[in-house]
């Protein structure tokens, strides 16, 4: 997502033009109000950055896991659903209603601010995800089974219920780590592919959007996530399982 | 507010001049780098920024729901308020005063601001808000329908005592969600309307500046927020609560 | 403190030289490394901002809080220990005997960020206080007293033992609205006198760096802290204390 | 790392043409304004700056503290480890053990990072930490020395058993400060040596950069961290131990 208003900042002044049409803008170089040369900064700093956005996924995250952890789970993302129905920790059945219906809310999210924001919505082409240039497709893939990774492993040490009864801070905190993971991961992958990690929120914004470009890297965006929910898993259940738990906490 | 530092930015040298009438701009390459006259608001990156006023915003409810929610039940906000009415949580009487102490203390805060800031006050057209350029009305509207639907949400998951018994980080992180909730909505909406999602915020701002403009859209963060608090009360009551819970917690 | 960079910045390229001898910088006007007659942006950029001052303060009063509550009460600033004086929560020897401890405290940690950082601290002003350009003493006086007031009030609210055996998040979350509140004024008051609110802090900029301009404003950073501390105690005492308590939580 | 990006900016036109050749940078005017093919590098703007790299550490740190503590007793950082061992909270065998398992993590980490980052790994030179210019050994040395002291410092205020049991607020908050001490120590010393603190974090960067600049400071990196864990360790063994408790709690 960031990575578009990057682009959009670097073809410089013709999209200018295009949204406020000054007129006389070209006429004199000396005017003091033509930020557009100067590279990325004024319009950058003008956006939230890389930052804000990473921000605003890990402070939703946050607040959502806060607000459903006690009624459905806290089921928001496919991939976490499906690391979470590998560890058995609900049926096959629920775990694909609740897939359907992620990607059904992640498809009206994207349909709603494409309605009433249209003008930001296609100069950051939609919020959709697809691999950054100046990386590989396998780059990217790689970007994403390792966000995902450190999301659902977050999520499973939260919700093991072993440590909730062990260490005091662990079920009171929990939505916050979970969204401070979403949070580092989107700070260190926005710029690789916009951070998926969440296949609902890749497929409602390449729904919406419908381009080539957004459809073609789109496959990266499920099968990162689900192998790097996969890895979770495995990891939570079988390494740490087995290791036989230290008493005494340090830090 | 933070739609008008935008619109200084792009509006550019006319603008500029209305503040600051240096006369001789198009004259000399120096005068490039002059802003001085002008403490530190034209420049984007010099003032915090969107996100920055985000913060601002939410980690202020943050710390006034964790200070007041013991002694008033926390109410700073009329649509929150109008929300827990129509829930049945406080009576008529109560709320409609609530409402007007709001407002007046709203009042109150934006003259004490326009006293002792008075350049940058004018600068950033007293922070009312209103439908900022490049937005239809129904999309303001909808940003503040929206976001206060959001906010709502947040503080009824956090009161809900059945909640408060089951999860243990429901009541303890309380004012934290409705703080994020806040600075979340505040980073998606600042561009459109300045996010109101509190009407007293709003009308006391409006008061203070008193210009035309500022009048023109005042209904909309009245209305906006008003439906998505009704939104919001009539989506817990009915359909959060016709849902049988989960017993074991998931993410 | 913050307003100091900008100065800095507003100085421009002679400054600049003074630090990076580029020699032939001044050769051609096209080079591409030439950010520093662009007004602000760049460099402002490059530091972290007045949002990165305000966390650096807040931050630290939280760790801060955190890890000495339970040791001497968490007293680190003269104005919150006049304030917890007056209130009777501690006497008149160990608050004075706390106050010299803090200024002496605050001496030497200016000391040490003079000996090894040389450069930033003269460019920055020794982090000393004084009422920036464009406001008045009684606007610096202002913002301090109502920055105060805010820091103080808080750390009642967190302090309150009625409140610790009934709100099941006050006690809890106490350090980290603390730390928001110092966030939060540094947000706001920052461009008007670089933020005191902490005696302490401004005595031991001023001490160490000790020029005149640090010395002709700083009674206000004495004064100003102390007026808001006492009105934070009153308003509690007095105005809290006497209203009848809800049961009910609503937000 | 930062300190890199900072250089970059400062050094100028022929640092950046070292990394983008664009051989007729001084012909036109248009070329002011194209950074693109160095992907999001070198415009400070652009990349999430020194507040953002704050953030990324002290929100993993969180997050791993948060994850690890019940399992490891959240060991991650050698000087930590060290500092514990000196306050006999574990064995030498399991402290040597713990601290050769952080450096082969460090090292795979930077791995993975220059594998599928390359553009940017190089860039910011791999990450590596280093005395800045500007800045002698002694002020690096001193700056790792301090930053670490305020690091162990949290810690073992936040795992001493004495203070679990008094303040409801310590052993449930636990990990946030642990997290905030390494943001803020980042933003302090990120401009002086891109901030060790973490020598496995140092030595995992500098084996996989593996340049003769990495290596000159690389013992700065060890024995500052060390010593600062160490007098963290004697303060709260002796001075802070040797203090009898208050036992109300004020601020």
């Amino acid at each position: 997502m960031a990575e578009n208003k990057e682009e959009d900042v670097r073809l410089g002044a013709n999209k200018f033009t295009e949204k406020q049409p000054l007129g006389t803008a070209a006429q004199t170089d000396k005017d003091y109000k033509e930020p557009p040369p100067a590279p990325l900064a004024p319009n950058k700093c003008a956006s939230v950055g890389i930052q804000g956005i990473a921000w605003a996924f890990g402070g939703m995250i946050f607040a959502l896991v806060y607000c459903t952890a006690g009624i459905s789970g806290g089921h928001i993302n496919p991939a976490v659903t499906f690391g979470l129905f590998l560890a058995r920790k609900l049926s096959l059945t629920r775990a694909l209603f609740y897939i359907v219906m992620q990607c059904l809310g992640a498809i009206c999210g994207a349909g709603v601010v494409k309605g009433y924001m249209t003008g930001p919505y296609q100069d950051l082409k939609g919020g959709a995800n697809f691999v950054n240039h100046g990386y590989t497709k396998g780059s990217g893939l790689g970007a994403e089974i390792i966000g995902t990774f450190v999301l659902v492993y977050t999520v499973f040490s939260a919700t093991d219920a072993k440590r909730n009864a062990r260490d005091s801070h662990v079920p009171i905190l929990a939505p916050l780590p979970i969204g401070f993971a979403v949070f580092l991961v989107h700070l260190a992958t926005i710029p690789i592919t916009g951070t998926g990690i969440n296949p609902a929120r890749s497929l409602g914004a390449a729904i919406i959007y419908n381009r080539d470009h957004a459809w073609d890297d789109h496959w990266i965006f499920w099968v990162g996530p689900f192998i790097g929910a996969a890895l979770a898993a495995v990891y939570h259940q079988i390494v740490i399982r087995a290791i036989p738990f230290k008493s005494s906490r340090a830090c």
